[in-house]
């Protein structure tokens, strides 16, 4: 059995790091690198690309809205083919960057208030789809299952890699526990080695009323931006080689 | 005979465009065209790009200090290791752009304080064209005769298009006359069709003092940024079609 | 009888500019003055604010979403506090120009996507009527007839402006005709002359169907953003002069 | 006997803090705050002012080159007039928003590498200083002694605040000694303190050399921006107070 670990990393910005990517990088099999265009610069970002291809993980562009100055957090209302371009855009500049080491885009994962738009938002998420298309057919892109994007995605031919987060709560219908409610993050690393394990197992996630949940995921996205996050991350890996489950990127 | 004429394009930002793209497009045989930093945004570039691929133009990547505050005007103090990462991000986002009508980014043209500065400043010299190496070693990059880059791109095994410009005074030791001194530019057709044709049969320029500079032009420099300035290319094209001279890319 | 006429001013970005600011200098009564968030720089702003203050204008501040990008025209989901620290941060820098030159802000006219989404989005608009406030409470705001911004603003105790368009097209409730539709743009300088006499004398525009609609403008946007313009700009002054109308600032 | 504790606050970019402001905010009597220009947005700063207010420290405008991607970081080749509007732009930009919590801006501290230029650049100290008197004669500039710009403030009439850092090594002539030397940062809290009493009592630090640098301080720099650099700094506020030591800011 084996499970994908992913991690957001190369938000280094101006300096000022954002994650420990060094770290997450000793952990993870598949390796979200930002683009510029929510955080992280060309130079910081090719740093953490040296280092990933040194680890051998799998890389995915971490595509985003144009708008360091909210980290990506705000919907902005593009026209459609302004974002298919924007993505396009930062796919063959993160592959550029990521030649250099030997490595390729493997897949695309839209980040904060993109990845959250095109679950809903039809034309953003066609447009996103777009993009990846035109840079390769070959490109995976990884989404939230359920959502629209995921369709349009798969009709366009494109491989979805559906994920799960190991540290937040799910409502019964698959969708995050909102962050303004109770039960929105789990800190316990009991709970959440758990919660990799059943998506390890079986690709379900239990919801907190504890409905089990087809989420079909292939994923588990981890976070390394605090200390803590690191070492409940640490403790999921452990966790996992107890149970002899492999850490393993999916492409 | 024949001469490549290069022209700055893709340039248009935030739906206020610079120049003429479309009726430059028409003359040049090469475009070198913006990529974000100094100016454009992806989606105004494609728009230039598909427009270039169906003209059958050269393509060259304009890369540029990140700095659209100045349209990359001013020189900024980059670490080395930045500035090549950010060439090389440059050239990989536009010539994603460029594959989907068909092109390849085939040169490399530094703009403003850039081009500029590499005249003179080895490091950033240097800088520069590692990135362009780091993408493809088969790119050729497009520089001012005579200046630090020209070396080192030479050394490094690039191919370098020296260039001339159709509208500027040149001092007799071949560098340009400052544009605070009186000759800076050329506003006469018959001077500008002349400087063209002298380049296309000898690849020299003649100096305000009526020297002639050994500058070994491949490619003259042709402006489109002003309605007087595409009037002005037009009756260098229309001049050169009388002297059964073609208009062709170097590449 | 006078009208003011009021133009949206101070966005050269990079050297380059948008509209004629000089021209229009000559004609208007109150300038919407770029703050450097959807265009202008502190330098090119300073320079139209000097302008502005030899022609003895009204000084408005051109607030906008932070998009150089987009020129301002995306919206942009944007926390409130956010918005609101956003506009005073643009009033405070704006003033501060203006002061050297002899002139304050009188009055904030929100550009663009701001502009039109706070015809209708509370939150937003909220967000900048406190913005504005914090100010001073003695800033008047610039709006579109008939939003909530409008009701917002006036309960808070802020004066508005209601401004009408000289060459828009508008529907019976009183909205402009949508730029995709027929009619959304006048052209003919007859015309365009008429709807600012009727506004001056009446407050009131005729809408494309011939109703009389009672905008209660006080203010009239001219524009200088192409050559046309300023010509269909410079005909309606003729016009006004002809008619013995003075123009204005409401302030 | 008293002596001026400042800190460069108000950092946080896109939600990602930079230095613990709050914890600052209990010890220094001076802040720095950023402008938006190398670190910060408004709303970010916002909150910073409203907790400075609360703690009754001077305001310091921490003005910088427009350069967030390098944190202020780079030098660059600002023409004079830009730089003098880019300055008055950000002190008027940050007094609006410290209006509202009852503050005003008292003085201006230029951030890294302008504030380590006008150590020797004429024309760029010239323009900050003149972007400066434009606010406000009666805004003091805190700058390092022995500086250009400090005979260019005191020229123009402005009140310099020379200020001292706590942690860093001096050179026998005044200078600090380059981060790539030895010696270049203090780490040991007792020599810090050392420091900062003997700046409290005479204004002189002692050069690495043993050598005794009459530097008329007036403030001293203290840093927040890692967990160990505010423990040193509480370190020396105990030492302070152990001597008898107000710290008191010095307008």
């Amino acid at each position: 059995m084996h499970i994908d670990l992913n991690a957001d990393l190369g938000e280094t910005t101006a300096g000022n790091p954002v994650a420990d990517d060094a770290a997450m990088l000793e952990m993870v099999s598949s390796a979200n690198v930002a683009t510029g265009f929510h955080a992280g610069d060309p130079h910081s970002i090719a740093g953490t690309l040296k280092n990933a291809a040194a680890h051998g993980v799998a890389l995915g562009a971490h595509v985003a809205y144009n708008d360091p100055a909210s980290f990506g957090r705000r919907f902005i209302d593009y026209a459609p083919a302004e974002l298919a371009d924007e993505t396009l855009y930062q796919i063959g500049a993160l592959d550029a960057l990521a030649r250099v080491h030997g490595m390729r885009v493997r897949y695309v994962k839209p980040h904060g208030a993109l990845y959250n738009t095109i679950v809903h938002h039809e034309t953003h998420a066609k447009a996103v789809i777009d993009g990846i298309k035109a840079f390769s057919p070959d490109l995976a892109v990884m989404l939230l299952p359920g959502g629209v994007a995921v369709d349009i995605a798969e009709k366009a031919g494109l491989r979805v890699i559906r994920e799960a987060f190991a540290d937040r709560g799910y409502n019964p219908d698959g969708t995050l526990v909102s962050r303004r409610e109770p039960g929105a993050v789990m800190h316990d690393p009991e709970a959440v080695a758990k919660r990799v394990l059943q998506v390890a197992s079986t690709g379900s996630v239990t919801a907190i009323d504890g409905t089990e949940v087809k989420v079909q995921a292939e994923s588990v996205c981890v976070h390394g931006d605090s200390p803590g996050s690191v070492e409940l991350t640490r403790s999921v890996v452990h966790k996992l080689a107890d149970e002899g489950i492999r850490i393993e990127a999916v492409l």
